[in-house]
């Protein structure tokens, strides 16, 4: 059983950028090489708060080995941790995390990515909720309108049944998130609209701008249109919002920023509006 | 912005069993009525450990409407709270919060349903996971077999598709996250393998319990061979362990416990094996 109780007693200090450099406690992020995929959410987290992480497979020789040996059908995990199904996977110290957004939850206290707790108790649970329905709609329904039918399989398999259910979700899901984010965007617990909660930028902030900038690689015309609709103001403007951040507009000039290719999102022009 | 510290203060307490009953602060799940759908991972935490809580839409005069008022286009929330996308919905005194994984993260450490933090501070973020999972593989996508092209439309007007990724679901799904959860259990960090983490019961069992639960009911034929297989003795062993619980017992034998009918887990019998 795990006892460690090191994570819950750091505190973000002066003295945490050294043990951060320090390789033992390096935040280290195993996912597929040369994609952005889920990791990208995780990059962005590490990114946008300047903080030191170690891309494991592409940034070390364990390259896609280091993700093929946590996720072997012989893993049951360790002492501390349960085997991870799937990347991306965090390894911080003796812990191992994996899930996109679970990953988010425990790094947002530890990165400032979410309101203090002894301010706002429920606060990091209205920024789960968020990032959680981003991905909802904004990353796993993009990912099975390519795959509707057999994630193990190849797209031209399923093609006939990705065009219909790409037709769905342009004109119901997509319009659906963009709008709800659009609420969430004009109502009072954004605190003015600049952010989707609290007045600060938090990791559900880097979500919906990360599952965005790939909705939008997917789905080029669509977007556009949904866009000059002038009905997601907020949305596109929060956007453009994060994007112009000093440290996010670094990160995405840096070759460290990779390219979408074969992953979530895939942009095959049968799908995108004509 | 939210500055509640409400609920960081609230400790379980003797005391706190009368502070559940006064109406302010008890746990309101706003949930569809008349089926368990994903409301039913909130009910179940509740039962679990005895904790009253107030099932609006079906105990209430509230119904269906407390959950439409939710979910409208028009509701932007209020200064606490983003606006919801869709329910389960968890009232708290002033807090609302959804997504269930969120909600059963809120609630953890409150019903005692995950590790004391200051003995194992990465506990909560293992159940999660495994909540997560669970949640994808045995909630999720048992929804996208009966409506793999569009959520909004009817089963019968994506039959065809539904028959293919059913069939996918059967062979290939379904047995890897059996086979993921026989490795959780048979891993060390299960404490013993009779739950799935630290050798307690948290909410993940719970998740594991209701969502092989639903699939049972969608696909019983399937569900009998692969349990025949002998392959996933741990997880059926589990499932009876959580079943065979006093409380839940109780409460599977109430008329709490809603019939499975057009939700998530549907029995059509042309989706399962033959």
């Amino acid at each position: 059983m795990a006892t460690s109780t090191r994570s819950s007693k750091r505190q973000k200090t002066g003295a945490d950028t050294a043990a951060e450099t320090d390789d033992s406690m390096a935040y280290k992020l195993i996912y597929w090489p040369g994609i952005p995929g889920r990791g990208e959410h995780i990059r962005l987290a590490f990114e946008a708060t300047g903080t030191p992480y170690v891309d494991v497979s592409n940034k070390t020789d364990a390259g896609v080995n280091a993700v093929m040996a946590q996720i072997s059908e012989k893993n049951i995990g360790d002492d501390n941790n349960p085997p991870p199904l799937a990347p991306p996977i965090l390894q911080h110290g003796d812990t191992l995390l994996s899930q996109t957004p679970n990953i988010l939850a425990y790094l947002g206290p530890k990165l400032g990515l979410v309101p203090d707790v002894a301010e706002d108790s429920a606060g990091m649970y209205h920024v789960n909720a968020l990032a959680l329905t981003a991905l909802d709609g904004l990353s796993n329904e993009p990912h099975d309108v390519h795959h509707p039918i057999a994630s193990g399989a190849y797209y031209e398999e399923q093609k006939e049944e990705a065009l219909k259910k790409a037709a769905d979700y342009r004109a119901v899901r997509l319009p659906k998130f963009l709008g709800y984010f659009e609420r969430v965007l004009s109502g009072p617990a954004s605190g003015g609209g600049e952010w989707l909660y609290g007045g600060k930028m938090t990791y559900a902030d880097l979500v919906l701008f990360q599952t965005l900038d790939g909705v939008t690689y997917a789905f080029p015309k669509c977007v556009d249109k949904l866009r000059s609709r002038g009905k997601y103001e907020k949305v596109f403007a929060h956007y453009e919002r994060v994007k112009a951040l000093d440290k996010i507009q670094s990160y995405l000039a840096s070759d460290r920023r990779l390219k979408y290719s074969m992953g979530i999102y895939r942009h095959y022009p049968e799908l995108d509006d004509e």
